[in-house]
């Protein structure tokens, strides 16, 4: 018995129905399990080439719908309804849950105040000094340098090199705009054309590889949320005291106590984040929209910074430092992810700004929910309640 | 116009195929937006009470298959193959060259080393030394909590609490075993029951908050690498230079030498993977196989360690200190999900530490496909043939 | 010109006065320069063997006094007067300002609440699989293994082996307490005896090297600010608001402002200490008592932790995770560093608990120094009047 | 009884023998304890003005000699004798031993590749939209910036201004060079300078707090590893297997091998420093050459990286990313620490370059001798040959 998964002979017929499905039997042929729900899909296969290889079917993810909340930001503005694609019971009730006592609040305010994607490819010399006159050169030539990047896209733009000197190595990072694409193909390819060209034209031809792993790509780090990958969003409301005893049974005063407790603490575990739990709004709403999930290892990170207000009111902000969003490109044309997208008026180009405006707007509101919860003693309740696992 | 999501007026009717519709009727009112694509699924709504709240439809995630890959667990013994949902293209056939090169190599060796998922609560006291007093309490007590926690769960087994003493107040990290959950409710409940019984029997009745954060739910942290979330998995390889050689157009020598740049950019970086892309991987089959996709800010952390052995082999290994997995509970039993994790032998009890391995050699493929492919120069031109973006 | 340094036919003549002055000259010989400062010393040469080589003469820095500052510690509670050595300008003052303070506070309580210093051998094996299982013997097997390091040594104590698995290698932790001395050699010593015993016990012999690098010795690390090396200490004090606008020109509740900007920058920024400045006071004070002035590097990790209480008053505590000193051993025995220890009745047995609180509690003291005067504007103005750089 | 510490009348008489001589007794009364060697000492009181405040006497600590240690610097080329103070049994001995191999391999090459030293003003707004586009501003008017600055200090130079944006703050990082001094001071001064200019010119005339934590003046963080904080140097140097054989009884193969384990460990454990043990030397050269000894806190981060050559010999090299050191100003012009720099050739202007190229040389030698003997076995027994400590 052949071992091997069913391809086509042409592959101009890989992304039909008809390989799907014998991809499906392949399966069932061998385990013995049948894959009807992952067989029913309501896109042509055609559409996912791009995306996938090897096509078998789909993952139907459930879809909950929360809101209005109500968002200021300076592309999104107004009241929104956002799906959440989750198995998590209570998650979307939590979100909602928040997202009203920020629409209450008079809505939050997002900012996007940085846009920085990048590949970071390390250059090996034979000594540091060498290394460290090379980043002079990098300098001085940075515009030919851009050029050479340029020619692989007419969207990346590259902004500028940071310098990481470390033995004889030089580490750089790349940093790029990439319009409405999260952009990690697009810098990719930019910076290995950047990268040839500087090999050809420096008089050392020095090797590189093309990430020497300080982009980080997937993966949290503290370079990212102090650098910044993808977009730096910033998400603030100012929460009315009465408002949060009426809606959460909490004060103002003891929200601030608990932010004292969570912050020694996330300092003390080196957390990626001192808030609740963004990576649930955002795996949820990433799902949803067909952004690469994966950056959920990177997007995930966040910094809470609150203050009590002198009349009592609190002003709660959570920062995004690595926010990877597209409105454009892998998964967002495909059917549930571009109505998912259009639902929020986020599909296409030049929408990728709103959308992460969006994102931060809902981690806001979920952290205010679960950051209350935990206070008001909710937190275990409502899990009973709504959640599946009743061991 | 009412901006209030529908809720039906009988709770019982609310995950109805109906009540989905009239929801998504009701985002269509507002926004314009069919949801066609979100409206068709193959899961009776009724099956999602306790997954999702205001069922609105799915999102419909490709599923690519990728395999044969031999492993070599405690629980996972054989060839395997492997849904992965993504909409990156490249992804499914990276990590399937990576499955081939393992699977050629004898197969990936996969072990589950350490159980632990955990609910950290802080107890708040007058003093630090009131505090720690309360600590030595805590140890003389360990067995009366046990039985407190365990009296709501016949599953979760409180198996130590770790604490960590900051001013006036102890932090602690209660960790249990969960079975087959992942865990996270189970062990807030128990958690809740233990801390309530601690404040009625010691004599201070303290004050306590049921998460201090340095339980990092849903957050990266250097105290769960360290001290494991879930479930800590080793997966390891040695890979003959020759078969690198041949499928990788890439050296063991030079493998090792790029491991020592690499190993300075995360460790400078601040990474929380030192390794190429395991988000990638998990993700894929979190959504796949009904997952707590949010859990890939915990467990895309990772540490390699590799060695060029003296014969000019390369034994290669990923530690994966806090994978989160379920193979009960959650998303898993729903229809797409329940498929995948069948497929692979991994739906239901006693299925969790045999998810576990899969996934972690699952990275281990993919790590090698990547880390190779930056060195042989295969990267970019591969996400050019395969990808979606064309800027 | 032989460029050797000087060294005696007869080790027995080593630590004398004449080839310590024999060795100023060999400097002089070959710089010019006059070292009759380095060479005026007034502890006789015999004495220092075992704490130098090539004994060359002594460094004077000078000691500045400041206090008094009231301490209610377990071991150290009174007032005291304490020697700081350092030569910047403005450290005495700003300390004894903070002393003031806390001092007017009713005095700051220190308590230690753990005590653990750490070699931390790492063993190897075939595969992961083995580490686990190797992991579970040492466990059964611990009290040998206490014994076995116990041979060589009637003061440290094994407490208990944390096991960090990666690969196929098991990271442990082997923890001590080592009463009044530092303890690096001495579990350094013990641990070797204990991994030569393991080595020929354990079926499989297992290599092992010494130190895997996770005690992180002469290292800041997360995993000693959260397993602590050294002692566990923990200053705080609760100052009345009044006391503050007095004495610091600063509300407490200004004070709680600027501490969430702090812990927000500091958690950003992957700093190991959360307030303002540890390190200055550790540093002199070790310099002062003769501890190991390296350790500066764990020693100065720190959480500080604070609220403002419902009266107006300030709740500020400092906790020192891996604060290492001694009383015994190494440099205490000297002339000037004995009576420093002297002075604050901290020489010989049985004093390292009570120098670990004076530690402590002046670190807090220059905390609450420094963390007032950034607020107030006396921390650039008060630097111009004392510090010796005017540019 | 009086408890204050005596000051003089006449402010003019405090920097006297008598004054030191009265504080002397003064402890004396109070503790009982004679303080004759803190009060021998050779440096005229007048001089410590600037230094310290009520000055008491000296901290006599041992200095050995090490050396000759082969440096291939831009600034310091040649061979050099090392003061190293320190009460730790073994240290010079061990460091000697390394510098021993790094001669003869032709010596270390050490490079400063950035200079860097900052202060970090953070300020506050309504929102985070306003303190992004005063973000832009500080941009716009950086010429004004630095000239506000540059009005306080004709040696330091802003060098440039970096914004990491959180909620409503705009945290910076004001980088400086500043010349042969450390610059702390220079550069609080001047930032301090521009701050009010910023305040004044800004229409919104935005608050500000001087250090918003993020220049972690005397502690180590991540972000000084990335972007530096002082100097950063970069010792290098390549050794022949057969010396290694020869003096460490180790092979270049054991030593890479060994590393891939002390990665792993130190990349788990969140270290600030991959490599052996830097803090050791930078304290010993600190303490004898009058350099601000906490600072250690920031310097003893490190990162080793290293490579096995084709032709079977070792690249090894070590990266300080934030070493803090001056030959002018502060302790550098007291006797013994004058007399240590001009040992060096570092006293005085235009010497804190060299000074820093051989702190650098100074920890690579001490991190190749422990590295080794770890590994040779000879770390234990060498303790137990020359150190104090006999338990």
């Amino acid at each position: 018995m052949n071992d091997r998964i069913p391809i086509p002979r042409d592959p101009a017929n890989d992304y039909t129905a008809e390989m799907a499905q014998q991809r499906r039997e392949f399966v069932t042929g061998r385990t013995g399990t049948s894959l009807q729900h992952v067989g029913s899909f309501t896109v042509d296969p055609a559409q996912v080439a791009g995306n996938i290889e090897n096509y078998l079917g789909v993952a139907q993810v459930p879809i909950g719908l929360a809101g209005p909340l109500r968002i200021n930001g300076e592309q999104a503005s107004g009241d929104f309804y956002i799906p959440l694609a989750t198995t998590e019971g209570t998650l979307v009730a939590s979100y909602s849950r928040g997202m009203r006592l920020l629409s209450e609040s008079g809505g939050v305010t997002v900012t996007v105040v940085k846009r920085s994607m990048q590949r970071a490819p390390v250059f090996e010399f034979a000594s540091a000094r060498e290394a460290r006159d090379f980043g002079q050169w990098l300098i001085d030539h940075f515009d030919a340098i851009r050029a050479a990047a340029a020619a692989t896209t007419r969207i990346g733009k590259l902004t500028d090199i940071e310098q990481y000197a470390v033995g004889n190595l030089l580490y750089t990072r790349c940093n790029y705009t990439t319009g409405d694409a999260a952009g990690q193909n697009m810098t990719g390819k930019a910076t290995l054309a950047a990268c040839e060209w500087i090999k050809a034209q420096h008089p050392l031809h020095p090797s590189y590889i093309l990430s020497g792993s300080i982009d980080t790509d997937k993966k949290h780090s503290t370079i990212n949320t102090l650098r910044t990958r993808g977009r730096r969003v910033i998400a603030e409301v100012t929460i009315r005291n009465e408002t949060l005893q009426r809606l959460m049974r909490v004060e103002a005063k003891t929200l601030l106590r608990s932010r004292q407790i969570s912050q020694a603490g996330s300092f003390m575990a080196g957390s990626a984040n001192n808030g609740p739990h963004a990576a649930n709004g955002i795996a949820a709403m990433f799902i949803a929209t067909g952004q690469d999930v994966a950056n959920v290892a990177e997007s995930h990170a966040g910094i809470t910074y609150a203050q009590l207000l002198e009349n009592g009111d609190y002003y709660w902000s959570v920062t995004l430092p690595s926010l990877i969003v597209a409105s454009y490109g892998g998964g967002t044309g495909l059917g549930t992810q571009r109505e998912c997208l259009e639902m929020l008026g986020c599909y296409g180009a030049g929408k990728a700004d709103r959308l992460a405006e969006i994102v931060a707007a809902v981690v806001l509101a979920g952290d205010v929910s679960l950051g209350s919860a935990v206070l008001a003693g909710d937190w275990v309740s409502s899990h009973d309640k709504l959640g599946r696992n009743r061991p």
